[in-house]
């Protein structure tokens, strides 16, 4: 497949999706001004994500002043949005009386997200603004583990009896009872309460009312426990094609439903902490100040400096003959970038397709192989090359032949360790994207050193 | 937030979704011994997603035997959950008669999809064996540019005059009309086809008959145009919570909907792509031989050997002050390792947060600053902690100090020209997401070894 056109901020569509140009600029006249009607006009209009956005572009003494100008602006939506950091000095910004109506219309689910982030005193203030019945849904929500299916799903559900039709569906959901915002499905269960399958809305309105609901259920239907890990349930949408779960507890009993647009969520947030990890960077806002992006980046740069100064240990056995042959330190580092490069890519290779479950137990040996050929082919090409240049360039043909073949072994065991590195560490139930990326540059750059000083004193001493 | 717990396959929820455990041997078995029924009962039951996976774990003669013995088992669905490689594959495999009932049930967003990849060949085959209306659809998709959101959406739409009523929505959807298999909501439409709104099943089964249809739109409507990137239309679903798109031509028309599953399949790619660009990988699959893998990677272990190869050049300057303190050449791959990870990991930030619209022309300004102030920070920390190891265990002070202004500057630098690269390559309208990942790395390499050789053959000799 070619490669996709750029999907980031380009100019000509920076303004069709998201805040309108300008905004921002006026709302801080606004704010200098103490302009609440102006405010009113700027920021009503806006969808809650925009508004969230915005108020991340604003400074902190802005956004202070915002709040109290833009009275009863915040709402349970915006608080959604925000980002983790910005969203609890909201809240405690906020007037109890304000903050009780700003999470009263939610989702349990979107009030988890929202209580789950704050310390104690957040909590009981959110939690206080609840009625009794949602509080005690929340609580229960609060009760799974972090990044748990339970804490991801809402407990309003559509269910109805697995014996029913069309029509007597079509009734209930006409009689006026009370229905989450959202939902796309209508959940068959047995009289223990487990889910037996689901019909989509779309397919009870084109339905004969004397059609029953068992003989029109998706093929798709599938439910997940309340414990699974909230990464895997994202997975199981993707890979199924699914627009609503049924959550099951450990007695198969329907406890809640995750819809596709939270999943879409974690896929998101889960891909982009994968990313990050693979360049060595803890969670980040943009909003961070100095400070604290220094601090998150500071952990990854203390394991480099220390596995660098392993390779400067290794460099130093060596300083007797780099003593003689100065050209050996002019090269050397050819090999440590050739090996962190070919290092890196088997490594984010594998940790896909681990996260895709393309790799796994029954194709281990086979891609591991794949690997080494891979790295074989590509470090032979990459030494001829090398060896080529010293040659020509250095007229320095012994030199050249030990590039040539410490290329090829070190890309070779890159390639490998770069597989073998996520799939270990995936059997020991540790993340491999967390715990791979600066990791394997700074191993290779050791091998890559001590495997092309070795060759060299080896032959040319 | 915490780090997540891995979410990738664990032992004990391997089993959970996907495959059945043991399935690929007996499949494997069944193939060898030619058992046509059992091949049957194997793989009837699997979703035809799992299906595609254990396509792929087969190799190229088990999977010509499997098509042959299990005749009419390959539906379009496993065709659209298929590697693009393998896909030409099982498309040239498959008998005319068996394709065309294949292709005939999808939907016309997912044929576009198979049809998009193949050559001239598999696409007239798959063409001509669509119905003459479905023919014209997937052409005319075909027509608008690749990854656009003319290419994403489904033709079939459910739409309404905007001045209907409730009831009139609900004898119109069971009428008997023909309706695509998913739907969410129900478009209305100006009289010159305009979208104006859109209504949820859910809403119009719960609202009296005589509600009008325009008073309970919901407020996240919005439309995409049909030319827009699919980048852009899954940052607007991920962005607003949508669940389904109208798309609308250059005159507003309604021509198609995009819906989120979709738009899901997207932003995993999207994000898969960005992942392996900043290793240095173009896209790749598991299913690849050594040697299509090898030929992926060469393309950037190749621009990592030039700029490798001016590195040393750099170093080569250098070759006297080196001879005459080997003690450098230990040290210099350590200002490299340090520069190169600051360096990715302001790459890294500022290509997603461009991804997500964080970061944008009104705080650019901003980041670029915090920027530089992580890079003084951390640059300041590292170069005081190596300038006490070299003092410590190497007893020499004024090389202590040269490492520490060394590493002072290059990770400031590497901080800045991180964020900036990527802005400036957005700027031009290039994908920062590819063109920033190795590349940093080494130019970060490059400008280590010359600060610190440079200043210390200003101050040492």
């Amino acid at each position: 497949m070619d490669t996709r056109p750029d999907s980031t901020m380009a100019d000509d569509e920076a303004d069709d999706f998201g805040l309108p140009p300008g905004i921002v600029e006026d709302v801080r006249e606004a704010i200098e001004a103490g302009d609440s009607a102006r405010l009113h006009a700027l920021l009503d209009p806006l969808h809650p994500a925009d508004v969230a956005d915005l108020l991340e572009q604003l400074d902190q003494r802005e956004r202070r002043a915002l709040l109290s100008l833009w009275r009863g602006g915040v709402d349970g939506e915006v608080l959604s949005e925000l980002d983790e950091s910005l969203r609890e000095e909201i809240i405690e910004a906020l007037p109890p009386g304000e903050l009780a109506l700003a999470v009263r219309d939610l989702e349990t689910d979107d009030v988890v997200d929202i209580v789950e982030d704050l310390d104690a005193e957040g909590q009981e203030a959110v939690l206080g603004a609840l009625a009794a019945a949602d509080r005690i849904a929340v609580e229960k929500a609060l009760a799974y583990p972090e990044y748990s299916a339970g804490r991801l799903m809402q407990a309003e559900v559509v269910r109805v009896p697995e014996y029913w039709t069309v029509g007597e569906a079509i009734d209930f959901l006409r009689s006026g009872v009370d229905l989450p915002d959202q939902f796309y499905h209508v959940i068959l269960v047995d009289p223990r309460l487990k889910p037996v399958g689901y019909v989509t809305l779309g397919r009870i309105l084109s339905s004969p009312r004397s059609t029953r609901l068992r003989d029109i259920t998706e093929d798709s239907f599938r439910t997940v426990h309340v414990r699974d890990e909230e990464g895997t349930v994202a997975h199981v949408f993707n890979k199924y094609h699914l627009i609503s779960v049924p959550v099951v507890d450990d007695d198969d009993r329907l406890v809640g439903v995750i819809t596709i647009d939270d999943a879409m969520t974690v896929l998101d947030e889960e891909h982009e902490e994968d990313y990050l990890a693979l360049a060595g960077v803890d969670e980040t806002s943009i909003g961070d100040r100095v400070w604290e992006t220094a601090k998150r980046r500071f952990r990854w740069l203390l394991v480099t400096l220390i596995a660098a100064n392993v390779a400067a240990q290794v460099i130093a056995q060596f300083e007797a003959t780099i003593e003689q042959i100065v050209l050996l330190a002019v090269l050397m580092p050819i090999v440590a970038s050739m090996a962190g490069n070919a290092g890196t890519q088997a490594v984010a290779t594998a940790v896909r397709a681990l996260a895709t479950r393309d790799l796994n137990p029954s194709n281990a040996l086979r891609v591991v192989r794949r690997e080494i050929g891979v790295g074989l082919v590509n470090g032979f090409a990459f030494g001829a090359i090398m060896g080529l240049v010293v040659l020509i360039f250095f007229h320095e043909p012994m030199i050249g032949l030990v590039i040539a073949v410490a290329l090829w072994i070190t890309l070779t065991l890159a390639s490998l360790g770069g597989v073998l590195v996520p799939l270990t560490l995936n059997r020991f139930g540790i993340d491999p994207a967390v715990a791979s990326g600066p990791f394997v540059t700074t191993v290779t750059d050791i091998v890559g050193f001590f495997v092309f000083l070795g060759i060299a004193t080896m032959v040319l001493l």
